[in-house]
């Protein structure tokens, strides 16, 4: 069982690595560029919920394999980005899986850590998608997971059942289980669907920011 | 005494989501994406300060009140969005006594933890503005905190206050009352009469960063 | 030996919050704005590495020293922008000493904390970069240091130099000596002989970012 969330979230980070090295190679950044978006989108989550629940240094400084696998997907697409390219499908299936498995394994860190069950929700969802809104600043963008179709939600349905079934003191693998299930299903439904949470209709918004409340 | 405290903190709290909320509607973010701005607004500053002054789990994660009242303003602002731009002036007032609380509670807290007080006051300024930056760096960019009328000095004046007051051994809530006091005055003082920090002197400036010093 | 180390420590930071104050009156900050960028670049990396290896409360704010050599370069640079813009070539020897010594002594403060030899270089190149990366996400644009010439591999090898003296059980200062040298020699290379890293050959990038891999 341990070799097996292992391996899953090793290839949870290959693929986070591979979405930030493919948007430096796009944005024409030297190899040294590509590979810091790799190891910033494959490990900035889990990261930051390592900061926010005090377990410093964070495992994905301490655990050597982390910071190796990201940076290997960050080589690998370096050279070969014409091949990542043609292979959308199978990375989207591995991110919707990447993604679960953070979101899932993010929550179960927070909650050995003392986290209140809704806070230890927000900590999965973070785990999951803190690597995409590190990627996007670094780029200068807005987080395109402030915009796209169910993918916070997904993690954060798969977050809250997990931390429910802490709360309700039910086994926590079969609660993993469910949770990971629930991710990666929602997500996979939202792309084949085209599901899309709304957007607040606003009359004559012109985009520019209201400053600090002046 | 404390309970005062809580309502002020919370009345900032989600004062600050509004801010956060209305960009992201403007910005025609989804459901999703104002939440987020909203959180970030609120809480960024007292969690970066609860960071660096080692008080992990940061108080904005592990004391539930916090997450509920900036998402509740997020919330509200989604489906509200137009009722919340008429309350311009309102939301305007409310934004200074965040501050002013802000500024004050973060420092407060910093010297609590064995700060200096010269830094201790730079950390209630954070707390102050840091939720301002967060929501700007998350929007793509530059924080408006940088270039606004006397908004982060107002807060720091209020922040040295309490600052030198727990030097001096003063007795804290007098000088949390007189902190406040001057940062709301600065503020509401630099909206009413349009005070400005000065801007430097420079021939030709193109706007173009100079690289990293090459 | 410790007074040599501090001195040019404090020289590293006045040299970086140049930058960052020069880019702040470039874009016409405010002088909080200004000041705030000065701050940023030369404390950022050794913040977040505090942070990361769990320092805290991190140096740069605990030690009075720091903040107020920033600052002070900060209000140099404001008043006297159009100077500082004359004295590009020391600035830029200035700015090379300075991260071949915030690499080095960032990787020996992580090794001392008990992080691996591998990740502490990694935490000694984050101390050189980090505070330029702050500075150019503050100001809302993808961080030159991922694009400019060798500047992260070179603290990366000075930093790596330190970290293999280290596990070699090597003697710490003529490692410090030797790949602070290094550092310096490779960036001082880089920029007169133009060296770069290479970019991912591609056929029609446009740029646009792939989503988060839908």
């Amino acid at each position: 069982m341990e070799t097996l969330v292992l391996i899953l979230d090793l290839v949870g980070t290959f693929v986070f690595a591979l979405s930030g090295a493919m948007l430096g190679v796009r944005r024409r950044l030297d190899l040294f560029g590509v590979l810091v978006l790799s190891f910033a989108a494959a490990t900035a989550g889990g990261i930051t919920r390592d900061l926010l629940i005090g377990a410093t240094p964070p495992a994905a400084l301490s655990d050597w394999r982390y910071p190796v696998t990201s940076l290997a997907a960050g080589v690998v697409t370096f050279f070969r980005a014409s091949l990542i390219e043609k292979l959308h499908h199978p990375v989207r299936l591995f991110d919707a899986m990447g993604l679960a498995l953070f979101a899932v394994a993010g929550t179960q860190k927070a909650l050995e850590y003392g986290i209140a069950p809704p806070m230890a929700a927000a900590m999965g969802m973070l785990t999951g998608i803190g690597g995409g809104i590190a990627r996007d600043v670094l780029l200068a963008q807005v987080p395109l997971v402030l915009r796209a179709e169910l993918y916070a939600v997904a993690a954060l349905a798969g977050a809250l059942i997990v931390a429910l079934g802490h709360w309700l003191q039910l086994p926590p693998l079969p609660c993993a289980l469910v949770g990971a299930l629930v991710c990666f299903g929602l997500r996979m439904a939202a792309i084949t669907f085209g599901w899309h949470l709304p957007v607040a209709l606003q009359s004559g918004g012109d985009g520019e920011p209201p400053g600090p409340l002046q």
